[in-house]
């Protein structure tokens, strides 16, 4: 069944999704806030920061949200984690929300303080849509996704709608499979920047592959006991939004989130790193988030505390791998064990 | 408490290992079958395939079975899983195997054919030791190791050994943590490489990070289907002798599996790929083990029998990719979730 879809939000991943959605014969509408892009993005079809994109000539492009939201059945939230909120409100304001809508949120982050997750977000701000909010997430590099790569992602939510999702976005190169836990799929990718943090730290330490590994092993082991506190199912934190999500983050060269980290391994202040960089690096507020969420539900996190000392109480990355290594090394899967019992 | 510890098989790993050991104060004696790699060992103090060791001075080197493990309490097996049966047997004819010693396997493998474990062929052929065999696994390339690069691994066994195991190998940048599942630890490591050449065959078509992010988390998915079946525990493969290890080996340039796998996605036949190897390249055998042991036991592998395929019945690497691209997605966890159950 063909839909039109409003794309909230035209960086890399709101764009290339659209497209996705538009190959797919869909009739996509995409609200870009920042003037600018929006304009480049309907003229140029193009993102300058996204080589490889060639947005699909149906597909329409306003900085209007009443244009974009009108007479729409799905909205795919794809804004930046930090301005959902006002944008959702901005959303609902308009009044342009079609009854009976509902809601794909690809936005992946923790709110600050409130520490929620973006589905609670969008159905605070929209309550219309309150029980009809699918996740789609994934291991998906916009990039690949735009160039047409192989890609599998998991959509999550109440089963009839996480089956819409899959149709939506299924295409010979974009897998998607389906979860019941929305939750789990979520947080996944909410918290996986720590790591990829982490895991800079340590290239700029010049530690090598099994160290490498071995964070994200364990970091996987911490994603388990938070996520689960938080209301996660275990198992999702081994599929495509968990070990996947956080395998292809962690690895990838281009990663902001490792390249910060791999400034501060090798001695550099958060602020001088961050001078040093043009794009925000997630990872830093995730950081104080997640570890903000793992004292009050009280799930202990070695690796995410000692991302947090360096990045927010200017703990010297060594010491940190020091902590790590000097931890007592008991049963690997004490902890977890207990989850899955 | 300080050990007489034989180390059989002075290969990358079993030299690195012995190294780890001696260091530790332990009194290692290293045996190596081939007559120059012992000689060299022996005086040189190094090896020529890994660069960065240095073979500690109070460790004995000898091509002499008997001498290396005369009063020797602990045995560690670091021979090539394919001589793993016949110098076993050799080490039991030698008569010298003290009363009361244990074994711990690092030897990653299943027995082509029997499709048995190390740790089954290691008490099949060494019966004193039955029930005294732990397992030593994660990710940890030799060279790392060898350098003393921090690394994770994971002794598993029964409780008793499975600590006396970490405490022979925990040093400073070697963090050993324990496990009760042998199985499960012991059939990470064995069936990893089968996964590996499915990356390197990704790399090789030119795919991207994300469809490798996808082939580890299927593959993952695939492992614990496989393993569980096998008798090991689902829990185990999400540690590091599990994910961690399919990890380091899916991620390294230089893994011999992950390179083959790229010539043979460059469209080489696998004659020509390995005629252009320098070592063996172990994932070969593997993958028809581990599709043996699939349709043995009844368990869908799907990325291993297209690799299977490609590597045994010269299946074209892009056609193995649209099979796997073609196939129903499903509920992520379909197969996966009853396990946990």
């Amino acid at each position: 069944m063909k839909e039109k879809i409003a794309v909230i939000g035209g960086g890399s991943w709101g764009a290339t999704l659209a497209n996705v959605l538009a190959h797919n014969g869909h009739e996509v509408a995409v609200w870009e806030f920042v003037r600018e892009v929006a304009d480049h993005l309907k003229t140029a079809r193009s993102l300058k920061v996204l080589p490889g994109l060639k947005l699909h000539p149906s597909a329409l492009v306003t900085n209007d949200l009443k244009e974009a939201l009108q007479g729409r059945s799905v909205l795919v939230c794809a804004v930046p984690s930090e301005y959902a909120r006002a944008t959702l409100r901005a959303v609902r304001e308009s009044g342009a929300v079609a009854p009976g809508a509902w809601v794909v949120n690809v936005t992946k982050g923790i709110e600050p303080d409130t520490l929620k997750r973006m589905s609670e977000v969008i159905e605070e701000e929209l309550p219309a849509v309150k029980g009809r909010v699918t996740v789609l997430s994934g291991p998906s590099i916009a990039k690949e996704v735009a160039q047409g790569q192989p890609t599998l992602v998991v959509a999550a939510g109440p089963a009839e709608l996480a089956k819409r999702t899959q149709s939506l976005f299924l295409a010979d190169s974009f897998r998607v499979y389906t979860s019941a836990d929305a939750v789990g799929v979520e947080f996944g990718g909410a918290i996986k920047n720590v790591y990829a943090v982490a895991c800079g730290i340590a290239d700029g330490l010049g530690l090598g592959d099994n160290a490498k590994a071995a964070l994200m092993t364990r970091g996987l082991n911490e994603m388990v006991r938070l996520g689960t506190a938080y209301g996660g199912q275990g198992i999702t934190f081994f599929g495509l939004s968990g070990v996947g999500d956080l395998i292809v983050t962690c690895s990838s060269p281009h990663s902001r989130n490792r390249t910060l980290g791999e400034k501060i391994g090798k001695g550099k202040t958060v602020k001088e790193a961050l001078a040093e960089m043009t794009m925000v690096a997630e990872g830093v507020i995730s950081a104080k988030s997640v570890h903000q969420l793992a004292k009050k539900l009280d799930v202990e996190m070695p690796i995410v505390t000692e991302v947090y000392q360096c990045l927010h109480e200017g703990q010297p990355a060594r010491q940190a791998l020091k902590d790590l290594l000097r931890r007592p090394a008991e049963d690997e899967m004490a902890q977890v064990g207990r989850i899955f019992k």
